[in-house]
């Protein structure tokens, strides 16, 4: 073909050759271009959204989180909680996700009682749906979110712990409640805490998720939350419940590891049975374990796959609060 | 230049364009090939040695471990604890490091005994040396090491424990005993236990080092142990003493991270009450850890700076032994 080529005008000829020459080269160099993005960040984990972070992102927020709580019905344990996660070591912002709907915030009680460590931002809702946290608020300027139900009280020892192991393994679930689920011969899972045994399980025992609340983790995991199929989030509303099992069947799926990293609480307190209102929380309800079992199962389906992977790692704080927690008899 | 061309013979000049274009192709197709080997292999942390493992490699290799122990004047605790540690899980091989210099390897007594259920090798050295466990023997088949003081006991439940912890972090060293240096305002490192108080550390307690003579670690380092500087050998042999900490100098600069991982052992046992010979270890000599802090600041010259960095994270296996171990009063 060249040689034809050669006999034609040789202006028209020569651009020609150029022009595929040079496509051929520019087409190999996006190639190598595609392939270099796929050259690690070696100090990450496995991280949700490839987003390259802006070189001013401020330093506080690379090295502090966003508490975001979400309440109903228990706004006197609310207010008692922010007392305290208010001056939580390394805390950026606390985001409070207002579920009562009507019902006016606290806000000018808690602008009238400051000034305080960090700002508040009270969310107010439209419908009270428990997957209303999980919104990817712009409130959010931090890489690690510390998510908490409205009754739980951690230390801030513990707290400041887990932070830390957070840093260790940004891609997981890094918390203080594991809980697991059960393979049967059936096929059919079920969901459960530790008064479950693991078919021909021999040593120790296991755990396959980290419940969001009471937990730190990616707010990239937030983001990658609103690309879910709908089905998540009808299953989520029609139970409301399982938001937390989704986001660990979310974060196995994208890391293709054990989604949770359990961290020993020294300190954790349920504070329910404190409240005025009366009012004790979802899993008081009858079904609510069972209707985590069948979440698992739909979620398997959702997600063509059984994602979750189990751990038996268990973190504690080495030296505290006992000096010699390390200690052996050797 | 390509009116130029096209006026000259077809042939040639088609040739010519032809193995320009080809040329190029080629060059950044290999720019393309170079770049696809610098993929990562997800799995793996930073790992030393980047050799790679030929296929053919056998799937024990690389989900066993070797054994590594090193003895001197205390046979009849090696054989003790080598009947106890043959039949480790995940075992591949164990290799005695023979410091005996001049007297018989208990090879027959062993062989007569047999079968056993893993190889052992018995490597007789010419000079008894504390470094001679850390060279890189050619019988090591596997990636990982297990090295073991020849008096020290561990339960096979915790070794197959602290071995699925190593696999997830195979650039550490993971072991059961932890130790950490001190910073001091004259700028002397001293070495230490948990009698020591970190200055101005007020939240728990940290480890700057694992202890290689109970741990796991990646059999690349022993690769790397034969390239340090002189000074490192000189220093060993002069003192018989502070391998364990120049393997962590080592590992510390390899990886920019803390050294080592420390699992909580449940069943850690020190058998040198029981020796019959007498000999009761290296450690009970007046001067032994004045000899360790005068190592970390040697070693500080050496290699030109402190690599150890802290942790304070301690693993244990949830559910073992207590299968409610990780239970809160929530």
């Amino acid at each position: 073909r060249y040689f034809h080529f050669c006999k034609l005008p040789g202006r028209v000829m020569g651009i020609r050759l150029l022009r595929f020459t040079s496509m051929v080269i520019i087409v190999l160099l996006l190639v190598a271009g595609a392939l270099t993005a796929l050259l690690p960040n070696i100090k990450d984990d496995k991280m949700p959204n490839l987003r390259r972070e802006p070189k001013t992102q401020s330093q506080s927020a690379l090295d502090s989180f966003t508490l975001i709580m979400q309440t109903y019905n228990r706004t006197d344990l609310l207010l008692k909680l922010l007392n305290h996660y208010q001056a939580i070591p390394h805390l950026h912002k606390i985001i409070v996700v207002w579920n009562n709907i009507g019902e006016k915030t606290p806000e000018e009680m808690w602008n009238s009682l400051g000034p305080h460590p960090v700002p508040v931002v009270f969310k107010v809702q439209t419908v009270n749906r428990m997957r209303n946290r999980l919104q990817n608020f712009p409130e959010l300027e931090t890489k690690a979110v510390l998510m908490m139900d409205d009754d739980t009280l951690v230390s801030a020892h513990d707290l400041a712990f887990a932070f830390s192991v957070w840093q260790q393994f940004p891609g997981h679930i890094v918390g203080f409640v594991p809980r697991k689920h059960i393979s049967t011969p059936s096929g059919v899972y079920s969901y459960g805490s530790f008064e479950l045994q693991s078919p021909g399980f021999g040593n120790g025992d296991h755990y396959s998720m980290v419940l969001i609340g009471a937990a730190f983790f990616h707010s990239g995991y937030l983001e990658d939350f609103q690309r879910q199929p709908e089905s998540v989030y009808a299953l989520i509303d029609e139970t409301q419940n399982c938001d937390d099992i989704a986001m660990n069947f979310l974060v196995a799926k994208h890391t293709g590891k054990p989604s949770g990293v359990f961290v020993k609480p020294v300190d954790i307190r349920n504070l329910e049975k404190d409240t005025n209102s009366g009012y004790s929380g979802m899993w008081h309800r009858a079904e609510h374990l069972l209707q985590r079992s069948y979440c698992v199962n739909k979620l398997v389906n959702i997600y063509d796959g059984m994602p979750l992977k189990y751990s038996n790692i268990m973190i504690s704080q080495f030296g505290f609060p006992n000096y010699a927690n390390h200690k052996n008899k050797m």
